[in-house]
């Protein structure tokens, strides 16, 4: 980058390195950037620091927090009675916006992945087991991605937590609302015909 | 966003303030932050403030430039004699691609624009009066946007300069290499008609 002033090139590359931020991009952040007042400026890099800075993990449910219990497990209209264990703490976000689910999380941190040598000791599963012993959850939802990673973690959760006497149960997987019966894959349709219910 | 922790929401709030930044790529950029290590966001940071702390405008062209000399006005490779007028300096970066041109720059750091009150004066054309006057500069290119502000911003400064005694000249306006005519709106295509060239 022989074209841009050195902090100019330097702001780039760093923009670059996030995702989904190609060169055009990350030039045109740099020069929003440059043209902002310093204020602003301010105030975005005083965010980044903070989020590094200022939080951490639940103390009951590893999601991210700036307490030692996250909004959720600090809020008692939530359901205590029921736990969904999502991979990572962005997942709370997508079945928080379906304003179904009024319970409780769990974030593992993580899947299940023999091949990159991510066993079950690398995930959140422990606190989950002790929770299950120790308060009352009777049930459990897995909602782990709908890939091979989250598939096998929702197996292996399921067999450690069933002998625990809870009732565990699986998101459904079958075709996208709004889509089309033509463009699903195989798999998917598979599993929608699969998970078929009465009406 | 109850969903999210303060400095997590707040850092999604920043990032949406960027261009071509909506909720779900902020949360993902805020996502990544978090997880990155804390010097990662330190250098991204600090290269946001750098920016705003060490960059001001060339003292010739009024290019982007952390010393008084852009790097185009203190690169002796570059010819003198002619000057590229743009509107703003990451304007630049794109003539720079061609990589058909080695003269001088010249950033007017906006467009005329009577509807929204900027007038010449607004515009950093006295510098490039002086530069003229001052030194030899027999070529001018007017590299303005093909907008109705671009085109006018041309023509004002192509009537201010040519009684100096510079040859003025404009980047051609026609349908882009690659494109369909028959995609091509009217007034592009009538510029190519009119602009064709004897082969």
């Amino acid at each position: 980058m022989p074209d841009f002033a050195e902090p100019l090139a330097r702001l780039i590359t760093e923009f670059k390195r996030l995702p989904g931020i190609g060169q055009k991009s990350a030039q045109r952040l740099a020069f929003h950037v440059l043209r902002a007042g310093r204020e602003d400026a301010e105030h975005l890099a005083q965010a980044i620091l903070d989020v590094k800075d200022k939080l951490g993990l639940c103390r009951v449910c590893n999601n991210i927090s700036e307490s030692e219990l996250c909004l959720f497990c600090r809020d008692p209209s939530r359901d205590p009675t029921v736990v969904c264990v999502v991979e990572e703490a962005h997942n709370i976000v997508g079945i928080e916006t379906t304003r179904g689910y009024a319970g409780g999380y769990h974030v593992l941190h993580g899947s299940l992945s023999p091949l990159r040598g991510i066993g079950p000791e690398s995930l959140k599963i422990k606190g989950l087991v002790e929770r299950i012993g120790r308060r009352e959850i009777p049930k459990v939802i897995l909602a782990t991605n709908p890939t091979v990673e989250g598939e096998a973690t929702a197996v292996y959760l399921s067999r450690l937590l069933k002998p625990l006497g809870v009732k565990v149960t699986r998101i459904a997987m079958g075709i996208p609302v709004g889509s089309d019966i033509e463009f699903a894959d195989e798999v998917t349709l598979s599993q929608a015909m699969g998970g078929r219910r009465e009406m």
